[in-house]
């Protein structure tokens, strides 16, 4: 009996190691796309990579693998860490079950259309080039939350596919208690003397700066040997399993924080990515908890390490030495309050810390109307251009620095901005956490040393893969569920130092 | 009745197209291999790429597959390029279907793992580390003879796999006809006053080579929106289709040769790949004719082209511009005479036109005795050495520029450096009738301009795709079947000349 058992868990892993091994192949593709490939070449590899994904759609709903599922779950003889792998594999192939290969194809296509479109209109900066395929795109994902099923709100579909248990509900009351705050943390800055960031704004040496970045990840631990850094238009993370664990960053001889931030934002991911068991590659033990959860990683170490006095003061030293001429005069107290200035802005990306939240916020009202219907692609750009009016005080100039300046929508991915909110609560939460349970890691950090918060992150975070929800792993690192009290804190202590308000 | 059939063709394209994206994506995973994957990531890696390589197996070999190609063998519906295209690959189908998909995952994990002990083997200078894993890989691909199958030697199973119709007792005759020629020409040459190739080991600096090189690729033809040149250890042409053609080189900065001339080998390769009909993507059609054929295009543009005097009268001064330090009172007389140097060596990748063979004849014979196993793994190192002093007068210092120097054999390509030599068999047969059919080739060439040859190559080489053997294009190409004549009278008038003979 025991001996047919085990057989059996063994044929689940091997099927999943299976379905992760094309997986990654597609992300392998997916990276070179984004880095590497010659411009003719994009036609060819889009169908490349679609075969690839039908592949991978194939392999996950297997009737087969479908039986094993089931007759491990009716035994009782799995170990509860086994149960649980089980349990969500069973989950994430009932969903994948549930969409006929019609959809799949229909989808895929769509989103390649529009993806290219949000290019065209890019290009033209107007967003009617795009308005269209937006539009079919926009009515398939909410024909998906009827596929995927949800309660309440056809939002909560595709929220918690990025973050599960993610509601409309939840987020109306987090950012409905937010938003004020906010604001009026805001107000009070605004009426400030403000700080100066031109000396990041001199001539920085494109070789220099990568040099630089290159020191600074690696001292964050970022392994070289289980990785490496490229260069793309937008900074992403990307892992093909824990020992090869990609990033990239972009540099702009113009804006030195560009390449600074998102190099250690990269490196949060990575840092997430590298640190996952081994032995539980393919299986959702082996994988990231969520969405949510990933972005607390890259804004724990961006912002609450990265962007903070103690990091600097060993930090900075080094840096004057990268780019004398640029910052020998520069005090580091003056170094401090310009990576951190506080200036409403039209984009999300370079947002600070304080006002990001109004680029998601008005994101996620935006999509929620448009998947609940009350919305329509054709108006999204007014209802944009008078958010950013009315939240940030910012007139948009066109669209392309409005509302197309993000590719999420040209992906279909409808759902994903909100976790980048989510993901700062957590991180300032978990670094509170981290404080207390970790004797001296300010000091730690201010002498040049994250390895202790880095091991810590390990046993809170990285191991438990995909066992447990956002909720129970900010429970059990923290002690509590998410409570973005702690976020709003740091902010203020931050900022009324800074400002002396 | 033809709606019917049309239909059922399309169903066969289809099918294969579907193979090529899978094959491409694999061709990508080892492009990065190569590349840029970090050390860790080995492990993985070559999981992955078996995972791909068993679903690549089990498309080609799909029950339903074969029954679309019987069905198609069996009409007379079909253009009699179609019958072509579907008769190649009933050929592919059948010889697929004797694999079992444990031997091919066994094989594929095997090659990784090969490698990566190679690798090692390389750092370490000895070839113990490899042993273990390349008798292994022996014993597999002895196996596959089998599994193949064969007549008289079972060294031709392998050869043909890369090089239809070539066998032990072909390649025999040719190189017992070839050794004693080029062993006269040899000995003649050696007691000649001998020319100076030293301006060659001078510094030349990495990124102004690098230049040089790409703007030589450029000249030659190659088409940087449907490709890319990037560094490796060894340099290679590997392509995802013809709008994705991907080669690299290495900068050696006191040995200018090394890079120069493996871009312009590697730029033959890469123009026949990118010349390849797009419509066939997929098909036979659409692929390379052989490796030899392959061959034969590198080694034209390297050899009868790249180390001509006609094509150096056009670049040798935009040369010397590129280093005027290191060139400048270098005349073209010389340089032509140091780039043509013949002088035994112990690295195959860096000999000339004619003790290449010498190379090549000594590998021959080495695989064609571990394949019919009157040679073990263990012999490797003995054989070797004591061949490259019979032939070459060179005693190997260490195995690392011994018998480790090619990657070949780690990848369990056995039989295919008999192509290398092929190759430029053809190469000096198709210039000869290039010459012939193209009215001022010469002069074009002199004037640096080889649009008409490579226009002609595409034409009499590129266009048929696979549909013939390397026998039957170089008919159609040249009016005879291959006659190593024409490359020894290559070398008889090109040595004869420079070293006054």
């Amino acid at each position: 009996m025991i001996l047919r058992f085990m057989a059996t868990y063994e044929q689940y892993k091997k099927h999943l190691i299976k379905i992760a091994d094309l997986k990654n192949a597609l992300a392998v593709l997916q990276w070179d796309q984004e880095i590497y490939l010659p411009l003719k070449g994009a036609g060819l590899r889009g169908q490349q990579m679609a075969t690839l994904s039908e592949q991978v759609h194939l392999l996950s709903t297997e009737e087969q693998f479908g039986n094993i599922l089931q007759d491990l779950l009716k035994k009782d003889i799995l170990t509860a860490f086994e149960k649980k792998n089980v349990e969500l594999s069973w989950e994430d192939y009932s969903k994948q079950k549930r969409y006929s290969p019609d959809f799949v194809r229909l989808l895929s296509e769509t989103i390649s259309r529009s993806f290219h479109s949000w290019i065209e209109a890019r290009k033209l900066r107007s967003f009617e080039r795009f308005e269209k395929d937006l539009d079919e795109l926009i009515r398939l994902k909410r024909q998906e939350t009827g596929i995927l099923g949800y309660q309440t709100h056809p939002y909560n579909a595709l929220l918690n596919e990025y973050e599960k248990g993610c509601t409309v509900a939840l987020l109306d009351k987090t950012f409905h208690e937010l938003r004020p705050a906010l604001q009026s943390l805001l107000n009070s800055i605004m009426t400030c003397e403000q700080v100066s960031d031109a000396f990041l704004h001199q001539f920085y040496p494109k070789q220099q700066q990568w040099d630089f970045g290159m020191d600074l990840i690696r001292q964050l631990g970022f392994d070289f040997e289980a990785g490496r850094q490229d260069l793309s238009e937008h900074p992403f993370t990307t892992s093909f399993n824990k020992n090869d664990v990609r990033i990239t960053t972009r540099i702009d001889e113009h804006n030195f924080g560009s390449m600074t931030w998102s190099c250690i934002h990269e490196t949060g991911h990575a840092l997430y990515e590298q640190g996952l068991p081994e032995s539980e590659y393919g299986l959702p033990s082996g994988e990231f908890a969520s969405l949510g959860i990933h972005e607390s990683q890259s804004r724990l170490w961006e912002n609450s390490v990265g962007r903070s006095l103690s990091f600097w003061n060993h930090q900075y030293p080094r840096l004057q030495a990268f780019f004398p001429e640029q910052l020998g005069t520069i005090a580091l107290s003056d170094f401090y309050k310009g990576i951190n200035i506080v200036k409403p802005s039209l984009i999300r990306t370079e947002a600070d810390e304080l006002t990001y939240h109004f680029h998601i916020m008005i994101r996620y009202e935006l999509e929620k109307s448009l998947i609940e219907g009350s919305l329509s692609a054709h108006d999204i750009p007014a209802f944009w251009n008078e958010a950013y009016e009315k939240y940030l005080g910012q007139k948009v100039p066109d669209d392309k620095i409005g509302c197309l300046q993000d590719v999420h929508w040209s992906h279909g991915s409808f759902g994903y901005f909100p976790t980048y909110s989510l993901g700062s609560f957590y991180a300032a939460q978990f670094f509170v956490a981290a404080q207390k349970q970790i004797p001296g890691l300010v000091s730690q950090i201010m002498s040049g040393q994250t390895e202790n918060l880095l091991q810590w992150l390990g046993q809170r975070i990285y191991q438990s893969g995909r066992l447990f929800t956002s909720e129970e792993l900010c429970l059990k690192a923290t002690g509590e569920t998410l409570n973005i009290q702690y976020f709003l804190q740091y902010l203020l202590d931050k900022y009324r130092k800074m400002y002396d308000l």
